[in-house]
This record gives C-alpha cells, sequence and structure tokens, in this order.
C-alpha cells in the first residue's frame, strides 16, 4: 500500500479521471468536493473523502490533515486556504503551487503576467464594466471585441464577443457579464485560423515534456472536438507548426508558473503562421481527455506522477491519429428526445443517451461518462475518444456522431462532411490523404490515372490526393510541397516524370517520406518533352539517385504498381490493412487460374478468339 | 444514470479491472467478496457492496436480488447457487452460463466435453490417486505424465509433473495433490514449442469475435509473460498459424459453450504446426491483461458489453506490438529486501516495489497494481503493460524488469538475453528484426554490407536480420521465407540480385509486404554470372514488374539508398522515427556546407590536394 496519499480539491470529471489512473497504482486518494456522489468520489471508495466545498477554508485544511499532496482539478478554490496551508502544514505539498492558482484565476492577471515573461500574446487591455469605459476599449481594439469577466470565467461563463458600440450592444454586453461587472478585461478579437492546445507535464525537479499539438474546436466558447495530432491544412503553412506550438507552450510554462504538474495550453493559430497564447490551465485539460487511449502514458498518469516526484511518463501518441468529442447536456427539458426512447439506458439525457450508443457501435470508439447526478444543457456529461491508424479514419468514425448531433440540433452544418465513402470523392483529392500522387504535368495525368482506379477499386480505405507539382516550373511549390507533406500527414508520395525527371528525386531530398517515382514516357503523353527514348531517360534520372537519397523507382509508365507499392507501405506491420494487400494478391492468382480453366476447355488454339 | 446493475462473484484483481470498465459507462456495480478492502470494491464506491464468499449460496442470492446481470472473474463459484438463481430470479441474466461454469470447474469434465464437441486435444485419462492407477496412467500415456487436480486447480496449484515411476516420486505427487485425491486425471505430456493463448468474445445474439493471438511464457504453471502479436519465430513455421489460433480458439468457445462474455482459451503450439487446446477460462483472463493499453477495446470492456447486451467493442490491435509481465509477490517473508528500501512505497513487497519503479522509468510501461491487503510468494500483486512501435522496441523496455526479477532470484536465465544495444548484435541478425536484408549470393554480401552500415551507424534503433535466399538454388526456402516474413513482424525486405535478378520480383510476389529491390552489378563480385552489362541486366530484371507485383528498385549496386528507402517506409506516421530521417538528411546538408566553407577557404584549384 502506498504511504503517500493525493488529496484532491475538486471532485468531477479530471478529478475522476485522476482517481483512475491513481488506482492503477494503488495510491490512496482523497476529494473534497459537495455531495457524498460527486463524480470523483463514485469511483474510489473511500470513508474520508470530504463533503464539503472546495472554496470552503476549514475543509481545506481538514483534507491538508489527512493527504502527504494537494492538487486541484479546478482553478477555482480557496488560494488564501492553500497558503495558510503551506504555512500550517509544511509537509504537504501543494501542486500546482498557490501562487500559480492566484495567478491563473484573474485571467486579466495571467494574460499581464505571461506578457511580462514574454509569451506571444495578442493586445488586451483591463476596462471598467461601464458603457464609456467598454466603447473606449472598442475604439482601441477595434471591433469585435472580446470582453471577458478577469474571474470564474470557463466554458463560456464570463465571455462575451461585442460586435458593436451602440448603447444596446455595450447594455447586452453589461448584462451578460453581470452587474457588478467591474472585474472586466478587453481582449482585441484574434483572426485565428485554428485553435491549438498543448498539455505541458513538468515534474518536480523542473523537468518539462510536452504531448502533441493538438487542433481543438470550440462551439459558444466551450469545447466541441479535439484532433490529434494537429496537421497542417495546407502546404503554404510552415512544416515546422506543430513544433513550433510545443516550444511555445513549454516556453510558457517554464517562464510563467511554478511548482509540478500538467498545463493545458490554449493557442491561436494565426494566418501567417504567428501562434498566440490564449489561455493556460494548471491541471489536467479537456484538450488532453485523447490521451488516456491515445498516448503511451495519460495526462492524468502524469499529473500524478510529476506531484508525487515519480519519473514522468513518455507523452508518445502511440496510434496513427486520435479525435475527441465532448458529450455535452443537451436540454434541461428530459422531455425533449429521441423518438428511439427505448435504447435509453445511460443518462436521463437523449442526446447524451444517443452518442454513447452510437459510440459503442463505433470501432475504436471510448465513450466515457461522468456520472453526474444530472444534465443540463451545455454541461459536460462525458466525452468520447476515438482513436484509428489515420486522420481520415478517425475522422470516418467520429462521423456519424457528428451526424447525430446535428440531427438533434436541426442544423446540418455542425456535422463533418468529409465522409469516407469513395464514391463522394471520385475524381476528387480527399481532404485527409495518406497518399499524395503528383505529376510535373497535367499531361502525365493519363499515365498516374491507373494508380488512381486501383486504389478506388481495391483500398478505399486508403486515402489519396492527386495534384501537380513542376520541378522545373513550380520549385518553390515543390519545395513547400515536401516540407509540409508530413506535417500533413502524409505517408508516401507517388511522383511521376518524363524526360528529365527531377521530380521525384527533388522530393526525396525535401523530406524523410518514402517518394515512389514513376517514369513517364514522354513520347507518349501529348505534349510531352521526350525524345523517342521511350521512357529511359526518366527511368534513369529516377533509378541512379546519389547515395542518401533514395527513390523507389517502378516500372516505366507502370503508376498502377506505384499504386500498389504505396499501399504495400503503408499496410506493413497493420495487420488490418496487410489483409487487403493479400487479398489482392489472391485476386490477381484467381484470375490466372481462371485462365488456365479456359484454356483447357476451348484448347490453345481457340483461346481469345 | 444506467439502468442496469451488475454483480459480480470475487473481487480480486479482474472484479477491480472489469469494475474499471464499468465506470467509463458509469454503470453500476456490486461485488460479492469477503472484507470490506476487496481490489474491485476499492474501486467503485457502493454502499451495497456484500461482504462474504463467492461460494456462499444465501450470499449469491442476495446479490441476485440487487442486480439485473450477474457476471464472475473466478470460475470457483457455486454453481448450485447460481441455478437457484436462474429459476428464482429469471430476470436476472447470468454469463457466463451456469451450465458453462460447472462445466470448466471439472477440468477433466471439460475435457471430455472439448474433445466431444471435436476440440483437438491431447491424450487424457481420469485416474484415481492410487499409486496403482498413477502408474497404470504412466504406462499409458509416457512420462513426464501431467497430473492434475479435476477442480480448484489453477495458479499452479494442482498441477503436478510426475517424472518417473518409482514409489517415492508417486507418493510425492499424491501428497502434493492432496491425500484425499481421487479428484485427478491425467494428460500425455505435451511437448509444446510455444503456449499460445487468444481471448474470445461473444455477444448476447451469437456474435463471436476474437483477439489476436499471443504467446504466453509460464513459469511454474503461473502466467509470467505476454508477448502480443504471436510472431513465428521461424521461416519454417506455417504463416497461417496466428489465423489459426485464433480459429482454433474461437471454434472451440462456438461449440462447447453457451452464454456470453469473453472466454480466455489456452493452447499449445506443436512442433509440426498442430494446435491443442489446454483449457478455456469463462471470463476476462489474464493472458488479455494487455488489452486494456493495446487494443482498441479491452477484454474487460466487451466483457461487460456482451453481458449488457451491447455492441460488442473492436478487437483490433492498436500498437505495433505489445508485451505484459505478471508481477508476483516475492516472499511471505518481507525480511527480504532490496538494499534500496528507500522508495519502498507501492507495497510492503520489495520486489514488487522495484518493478513498478523500473516500469514509471520505462517509456511505454503501464504499471497496475492490484491494492491487495498482503503480498505472498507467487501471488498476483499486479502486472506491467508494455507497448512499442515493435516487437523489439517492446523486448528492450522489458528487459530491465526481467533483469530485476533475475537479480532478485539470483538466477541470470531468467532475464531475456536480447537487449537492444545494437554492438550486441554487430555483424549479427536481431532475434525481432523489422528490416530482412536477403541476397541470392554471399558473392553479394560485400555489395550490402553499406546497408547494413547505415542502419547501425545512424538507425540503432532499427533492427534487422541478414540471411541468403537464392530464387533458383533455393525456390522452396524462397517461398516459406516470403510468405513468413510479415508472421514473424517483419516490415519491409531488401532484396539484392545480380544477373537475371528474380529474387525481389519472386519474394515480392509471396508477400504483401514492401520488397525494396538492390540490382547487383556481377562482375563486380567475385564469381558474379554477369557478363559485363554492369548490373543493368539485374537492373531492368527488377525494375520491369508485371502490373500487379510491384517491387521499389533503387540504383545499381546502390543497398544504402535501399537501407534508407527501408528506414523511410518504416518512419512514415511515426513520428518519433521519422525524426531520425529528418536528422539524417540535415547531416547530409552539412557535410555539403563543410566543404563549401574549405573550398572558400583553400580554393578550387588546391582543394583536395
Amino acid at each position: 500500500m502506498s504511504s503517500k496519499v493525493v488529496g484532491i480539491l475538486g471532485g468531477g470529471q479530471l478529478g475522476r479521471m485522476l482517481a483512475a489512473s491513481a488506482s492503477l497504482l494503488n495510491i490512496q486518494v482523497i476529494v473534497l468536493d459537495v455531495g457524498v456522489d460527486a463524480p470523483a468520489k463514485q469511483i474510489i471508495a473511500s470513508s474520508s473523502h470530504i463533503d464539503g466545498s472546495f472554496r470552503d477554508k476549514d475543509k481545506i485544511v481538514e483534507l491538508a490533515s489527512k493527504v502527504d499532496v494537494l492538487t486541484v482539478e479546478i482553478e477555482h478554490v480557496d488560494v488564501e486556504a492553500l497558503e495558510a496551508v503551506q504555512r500550517s502544514h509544511p509537509n504537504v505539498a501543494i501542486h500546482p503551487s498557490p501562487s500559480t492558482i492566484r495567478l491563473i484565476q484573474d485571467k486579466f492577471h495571467q494574460k499581464e503576467h505571461l506578457s511580462s515573461v514574454g509569451c506571444p500574446l495578442g493586445p488586451f487591455q483591463a476596462v471598467d464594466g461601464t458603457p464609456e469605459a467598454i466603447a473606449h476599449a472598442a475604439k482601441e481594439l477595434g471591433l469585435p471585441l472580446m470582453l471577458k469577466s478577469r474571474t470564474m470565467a470557463y466554458d463560456g461563463r464570463g465571455n462575451y464577443v461585442l460586435r458593436s458600440t451602440d448603447s444596446q450592444s455595450v447594455a447586452a454586453a453589461i448584462h451578460f457579464l453581470g452587474s457588478g461587472s467591474r472585474d472586466l478585461y478587453a481582449e482585441k478579437w484574434v483572426p485565428f485560423v485554428k485553435e491549438l492546445a498543448v498539455m505541458v507535464v513538468r515534474g518536480i525537479d523542473g523537468t518539462v515534456s510536452s504531448y502533441p499539438a493538438v487542433e481543438t474546436v470550440h462551439r459558444a466558447s466551450i469545447c466541441h472536438l479535439v484532433w490529434a495530432p494537429f496537421r497542417l491544412s495546407s502546404i503554404d503553412q510552415d512544416p515546422a507548426l506543430p513544433t513550433k506550438a510545443e516550444r511555445v507552450a513549454r516556453e510558457a510554462v517554464e517562464k510563467a508558473f511554478q511548482g509540478a504538474g500538467v498545463f493545458g495550453v490554449e493557442m491561436f493559430l494565426l494566418n501567417d503562421g504567428e501562434i498566440l497564447v490564449n489561455e493556460i490551465a494548471p491541471r489536467p485539460h479537456n484538450s488532453g481527455h485523447y490521451t488516456i487511449e491515445a498516448c503511451e502514458s495519460s495526462q492524468y498518469d502524469n499529473h500524478l506522477r510529476s506531484i508525487l516526484g515519480l519519473p514522468l511518463g513518455s507523452t508518445r501518441i502511440k496510434v496513427g491519429a486520435a479525435g475527441m468529442l465532448n458529450v455535452l447536456g443537451s436540454s434541461n427539458d428530459t422531455s425533449k428526445s429521441f423518438a428511439s426512447s427505448s435504447s435509453l439506458f445511460f443518462s436521463d439525457d437523449s442526446l447524451v443517451d444517443k452518442l454513447t450508443h452510437i459510440a459503442l457501435s463505433t470501432p475504436g470508439a471510448s465513450p466515457h461518462l461522468y456520472g453526474k447526478a444530472q444534465s443540463r444543457k451545455g454541461r459536460k456529461m462525458g466525452h468520447i475518444t476515438i482513436v484509428g491508424t489515420s486522420d481520415a479514419e478517425v475522422r470516418e468514425r467520429m462521423t456519424p456522431l457528428l451526424t447525430c448531433i446535428a440531427e438533434f440540433e436541426g442544423d446540418s452544418q455542425s456535422a463533418q462532411p468529409s465522409s469516407f465513402n469513395p464514391s463522394h470523392l471520385l475524381g476528387y483529392s480527399h481532404p485527409h490523404p495518406l497518399i499524395t500522387i503528383i505529376m510535373g504535368s497535367d499531361s502525365d495525368l493519363p499515365t498516374l490515372l491507373p494508380a488512381t482506379q486501383i486504389l478506388t477499386k481495391y483500398f478505399p480505405s486508403i486515402p489519396f490526393e492527386v495534384t501537380l507539382v513542376s520541378a522545373h516550373r513550380t520549385p518553390i511549390r515543390l519545395v513547400n510541397f515536401a516540407k509540409s507533406a508530413a506535417a500533413r500527414g502524409i505517408q508516401v508520395i507517388i511522383a511521376g516524370a518524363g524526360g528529365a525527371a527531377h521530380l521525384p528525386g527533388m522530393v526525396a531530398s525535401l523530406t524523410g517520406l518514402p517518394v515512389v517515382g514513376v517514369p513517364v514516357d514522354s513520347k507518349s503523353v501529348s505534349g510531352g518533352g521526350g525524345g523517342g527514348l521511350g521512357g529511359v531517360d526518366a527511368m534513369w534520372s529516377i533509378l541512379q539517385m546519389p547515395r542518401g537519397i533514395p527513390v523507389a523507382t517502378v516500372a516505366i509508365n507502370n503508376s498502377t504498381n506505384a499504386a500498389l507499392l504505396a499501399v504495400r507501405i503503408i499496410s506493413a506491420g497493420q495487420p488490418h490493412l496487410a489483409t487487403q494487400m493479400e487479398d489482392y494478391l489472391q485476386r490477381l492468382g484467381e484470375e490466372v487460374e481462371t485462365k488456365v480453366d479456359v484454356m483447357g476447355k476451348v484448347g490453345w488454339a481457340k483461346y481469345g478468339k
């Protein structure tokens, strides 16, 4: 039995998942929250749990007297009580440190502090809760203007987007944010192209590591979706963005805060590649739920390890890709329900129920329900993590869940349209490809079409894209394309080229991905520059790469084999994909067997006539 | 809140992990076991848990009155009580069915039943517990003879290996198995080459699916290690063995037992490829612990889903490979401890403690401690699951744990020697390779050595093997080699050949793995059959493969690029490996930059002189 006891201020879903990690190591946990049935208390049997508020000084001291380490699952705790515990219970470690929690609690102070240590931030300023002050801030920072409560703002509470400075709009803002709202500040609207998040973990010895950067999608300021890892959506984005996001997050934590534990760093990615820090939470974070199923150690494992002074766990992602959907309460009115109410047995909320059922039918999906006593519109009731071998597979698996939400809301916009049905995409590029097929000229397209056809026909689960990249006419596009490929999630590049055929080799010199080269007989295509060499010119250009930079060369014009090679590459070590290739090989054999039969029956003299 | 309540007979580690899965779905669980602090009770707070034995009729009825579904985590329950519940509580579902549990409890009846439905089994027979009967059985079945108690035999209890029929040996067997041991049976010793296990899951609707076959390693009849997935250890083994093991296991469950739930099927693999069923447990099983971290849904998730009539979860393995080490109590005498006793705080058992600490420092390792009140020699106190991208990585990560056990026991044999340190293996094949390098003749070796050198120097974490396979001189070896490659865990095949150079293409026609072909200039090597064509003969033979069977061809004699291509293939989609290739590319560039400097400084006229 462990001799160290961990006390958690707060018994919600984060505390629950932290307790689950603790039970793996047989570490005793005591939870302070109101009620005997808080989510975290349900899954860790203890007569020592404390019924009371994590803002109650006396209860915090009572908890401190029972534990060796204090931590929080919510930052809205009584900091003065924690500071008093620091003095009265010098042997009780508190992580994150009370000074960090104090800083975090006032979002304006947090921003000032982050700014003072050099974190990249958008413009912001304090503002009184008067119409005049708000109008003044809007004039300085522009519209729309983000108005935020300095304290107690989370999950959409305390955030207001001001779109006009007419008196009615300003009055509405003041009303929403609370009448006595001197406690405000304003942020210049950040025209982000994506929101990113990185979980950072710091050990007691100061060691800092980070999980992969993820993309977060918010609706009404509440986390809706997380896609891991973050992928570039265009070849024009800086391929170093994912590592840059991790570095910005690590540096923010290192410079700005003290103490051990995990930190959720939310960021904005701007159009020009700049990354701004938005907010930091000194605890496990919604954007890190996916780590339970997708990483070698979860954020909860690592929070516990760090506050207990144990070695930090690996933050490596162990699956190809992951997605996380928050399951929010749909309504306070439980009479609003789906027709199929017969299947309701996980919660009293029909949407929560429906999503859980869909998740149970979705391969790779892990539903988490938090055991909250009552559903409420917008309340976090659970989440669903989906893992898969590729971004495309994760999105395909997520689609029925998003469709369900869209149907419930009567809003077809909120479902992602990128279903994986290949007939949707026939002749067009998949938005999340594993294979990219490029050629130097559109005159090469007929030679490369067989690659697309064999992929579509026999390997519909492997998504691909097709585009033009010319080594000699678009050299900068070539560099951008090759440099960004891996960060876009591409796993194999097929490059077709005729004549001097520099494309495959130049691409290979700019990426660490495997490149398959298809020598094109330029004479065989209209407008080709070949001189009747039958593609041998391109073949030698692609094949005889110098030592250090390999290109996988296939036969002249044989894009079919290039596609099949790409499938073999993607399938290697993935039993469920390898089966597809074995089936294909068997079919090839059966075709010949059929011909054997026919030749035997009709005789070779009449065969084929 | 779920309206269905699950009752578990038994509150040990299997019940604990089942309860953890239940809490994810917010499903209420009530546990029947002795004590208020049984492992399963610790992690599911409930005032309804029952303090009593799972063999106590009244307690079982009490549990039945509180739940909708009854299940077991141990098969040694009171079956008559369950049958009575079937009659008295028709609305309470019982999975596995009492008839299945009854069959399983008596191992001799289990064997008779499995035999009657056509399962492949080794010879066995009932035997009285008398010296005469045992001697008779030994005469019929041969020595060594496996003597087993028909009931209550597990984790080594009730199993005895009789090696001689002298009266002293027979008396020792009778003594070990209990004095009143009429309840025996004998099994012919099975000369297995490996022990395998498959977790099978059956839904209420009869749907059956299976997890990948795994290799299990026992010590003193107790599960010691699990390696997932099961890999062939030689090219002479049937490549269909992994799927055959799954099929044998599924068929055994389908034919022999009723009811929903997961079933652990233990099997023997014989030298000739035959697979015999050893035992079946109708519940989550030690050989399936790895599924928690390594599969899309765990065996515990799936047991719950199946007994509740929910859709079954995906059994796909989501990592490259996994290993599981049981953490057994080391001693009843807690004074026997390691020197570093300062770090002991997880348990009162110093070996358990030490292993837990090593696991915390091992990337990809997830320690599970069961919260058992007291350690005892051989008692299952916890387990450690290790995931990784390859068999080699998992074994490398496991090595410090096995070394620790060996040191504790003063037995260097029990540690696996296959450390991943490449200097161990310089010039020799790794036992768990990802890349295989083959050539038609040893005269090709000098041409292929650069491939081995670049792998060893720059990519030491990617294990490889080197061997000879000749298309024309060892055609059967070629077939066996290619067919078994994927099932041995190989991900890329590099094949070098000169002259007619059939090797790469023929290998590619027999496997779904990517094959990289290196055309060898046969004239350049002694004994080569080339006719002064400079390797162009081999190049065309490898390059111009027919549509359907691709070979990735590299430049003539350029085995360096073949190795680099193999690394690119293995690294695609694995960020931690891709970094190695990017570093290599950068180093190539830096070498040229250095030369730029030198040429600028000394002038081109004197450069290199």
